[in-house]
């Protein structure tokens, strides 16, 4: 059965340039890129190189900027820490109510350890409500993080205003841009954004190796402490394979981003088209401008779109009804509930998120059978209710 | 130029199995073991089977007492944060003098928080002095973490009598097994061990993944923090290549444990004899016999070791000077120091660690190229010191 993969949000496939140059640290370059001797050299080398294509990618004025870390939830905890703690006198962590668990769970934790946490909330399209933010954060504010691109919506927050509103208060900034990098043009060294997470299986690299952008002369303190790496930034010998890979995946994105966002973008405009045009009725969560060209939120009224995603799946169409980190939790969508759907309402929805390897063809492919399941689901729900009526008391 | 690798306490080959294993989810098998569509299930059922079988090499009761980290230094961070977390009322951190680099570190950063945070010495031998042990352990010490083998030395410590003591006392039990795990038959079932920590780099799988085993019914808190991954207690989408690779390191170690113990004991005898014939004079560092198979140090009295590693380096020989995440600090092993070497003791020793891809044919070219080295160091100082007579005032 072909596989439709519609989930690009929760992982992409690893491109096969990233694969390629992958495949020598796994064989027969294995040294310790901080051994002196020459089975370290290759190793090493590829660190620098991987720190360049990723200091490229976000436009970083110098690629020690660049420090390497297991995966966006360790960038986003070793930023969150990294400031709080380079700042103890400040006592307030602001964020949003429509962040990724790493920033909400940290936030929960830090609230039990006497920090204020300020969740701002979100207007209907899924935008942060400015005025709120501008009336939490205060002198006592260490940083604020926000997400650049939803994950489950795609909405983008206006980083640079925000971020030229905290730089004059003072207070440092991050961005957990796991969604957007290489689907989103960045320039870091211009935008007023202190530290930046991304992640490379977002980005068709491997899972397991994420970054953490350090703007330059921003006090840091390290969450993995031992050894010298990263300039005794992040300890722990390098995933040297991952590193490479993801410093791959970063030089093949800046190479194509704007024909990328380009095609993207008339995929999504296809995919809601005809969408809207076989199956009446659907909403679309969050606005219709201001959003990644990647992802689209999907509202099915009266359907169960975890039973949908199972019928989909049946058909080899991966779709996701929520965040991947958050899968099996059974709770409606935080986001979507942040920006006011009721319970039901979160629950109909299904999050389509497209990528470097879906076509034209599995769209069209796709929406007539995103159709036929509903169908089959009234033709059931009919027979069920039929079926009730002639029930014996 | 054929490489003679001596370095594998600093990292080791990958192992074609592993490799094998690794490469369909860097490949076909992308998907996110979070994903509840199709494509989650082959990396789901990857870190199952990895779990087991990281768990039966440690002989674990239960593969739930497995959890996946990014590499053996946030295993030894997590499991030291953990036991001060969940013991609040508890103050000391008590470690030994000959630790890796993220215990010492980590040491550090805590005595600077008030914690107490004793080292507890060795014996010129590299043995733990069980007295001071005994002395410094108090009902104010939430956790003592000791290395099963040592990474300089391959001194082995006590783990199982420690561990009784420290359990008779209520005392949390931590043991960096980086550096013996796959060489050194372990079984934590029956061993009164709370949190053992291991590296897949270091037995024959990729960088950039480790793990750590949880005691079940012992407190844990997480240390990255975030999605609902590894059952909660390490967030972050999981390094799927690099845990089935560990995996299979893992099951390939177990497969013939006693057997490779054994032809690394004969290789590192026939080691030991030829360089002792061939090289008069020089030193053993550490005990003869309560120590790993794979790793000896030496001491080449009058010598640099530092050259003699780069000389050997240009032979195609890899040796090391010390630990390679110190590599570079120009300090004189601290390993040593403990042991009461003099930083120039210290400095004229070197590291040669064997493993599974060492041959005995490799050992009988290697040790008359280090003589080679030795007389030709020899030569130039003599024809320095005969220069330096002659030359003009």
């Amino acid at each position: 059965m072909k596989t439709y993969y519609f989930d690009n949000n929760a992982t992409t496939p690893v491109s096969e340039r990233v694969w390629q140059t992958m495949e020598p640290f796994l064989k027969s370059e294995y040294g310790n890129p901080s051994s002196l001797h020459h089975r370290g050299r290759a190793p090493a080398k590829a660190l620098r190189e991987a720190r360049i294509q990723v200091a490229q990618l976000l436009g970083a004025a110098d690629d020690r900027e660049i420090l390497f870390t297991s995966c966006g939830s360790e960038s986003n905890n070793t930023a969150i820490l990294s400031c709080l703690s380079t700042n103890p006198s400040k006592k307030q962590f602001v964020t949003s109510s429509v962040e990724h668990s790493s920033i909400r769970k940290l936030g929960r934790n830090l609230s039990g350890q006497g920090y204020d946490v300020v969740e701002v909330g979100v207007s209907t399209q899924g935008f942060l409500l400015m005025d709120e933010l501008k009336r939490v954060i205060s002198d006592q504010t260490a940083v604020v993080s926000l997400m650049l691109a939803n994950n489950e919506t795609g909405a983008l927050f206006p980083i640079d205003e925000i971020g030229s509103l905290l730089r004059e208060r003072g207070i440092l900034f991050h961005v957990d841009a796991v969604q957007a990098v290489g689907k989103y043009s960045l320039n870091v060294k211009s935008s007023p954004i202190d530290f930046l997470s991304l992640s490379a299986h977002k980005l068709y690299g491997p899972k397991g190796v994420g970054a953490l952008y350090v703007r330059q002369g921003v006090p840091f303190k390290s969450f993995v402490v031992g050894g010298g790496q990263e300039r005794g930034r992040r300890a722990g010998t390098e995933n040297v394979a991952g590193i490479a890979g993801l410093g791959a995946a970063c030089e093949l994105a800046l190479s194509d981003l704007p024909q990328e966002i380009d095609r993207l973008k008339k995929l999504r405009a296809l995919f809601e088209d005809s969408l809207g045009e076989k199956v009446p009725g659907i909403e679309i969560n969050g606005d219709l401008y201001r959003r990644l060209p990647t992802t689209r939120n999907v509202r099915f009224p009266g359907v169960d779109a975890e039973a949908l995603m199972m019928a989909l799946d049946q058909k080899g169409i991966c779709v996701s009804s929520g965040s991947a980190c958050m899968s099996g939790s059974h709770e409606p969508s935080h986001v979507l509930k942040a920006m006011g759907l009721s319970d039901e309402e979160a629950n109909s929805s299904i999050r389509f998120s497209f990528g470097r390897f879906t076509s034209e063809q599995d769209i069209r492919e796709v929406v007539p059978m995103i159709r036929e399941t509903l169908d089959y689901f009234k033709e059931v729900e009919r027979n069920s209710v039929a079926g009730s009526r002639k029930a014996p008391r």
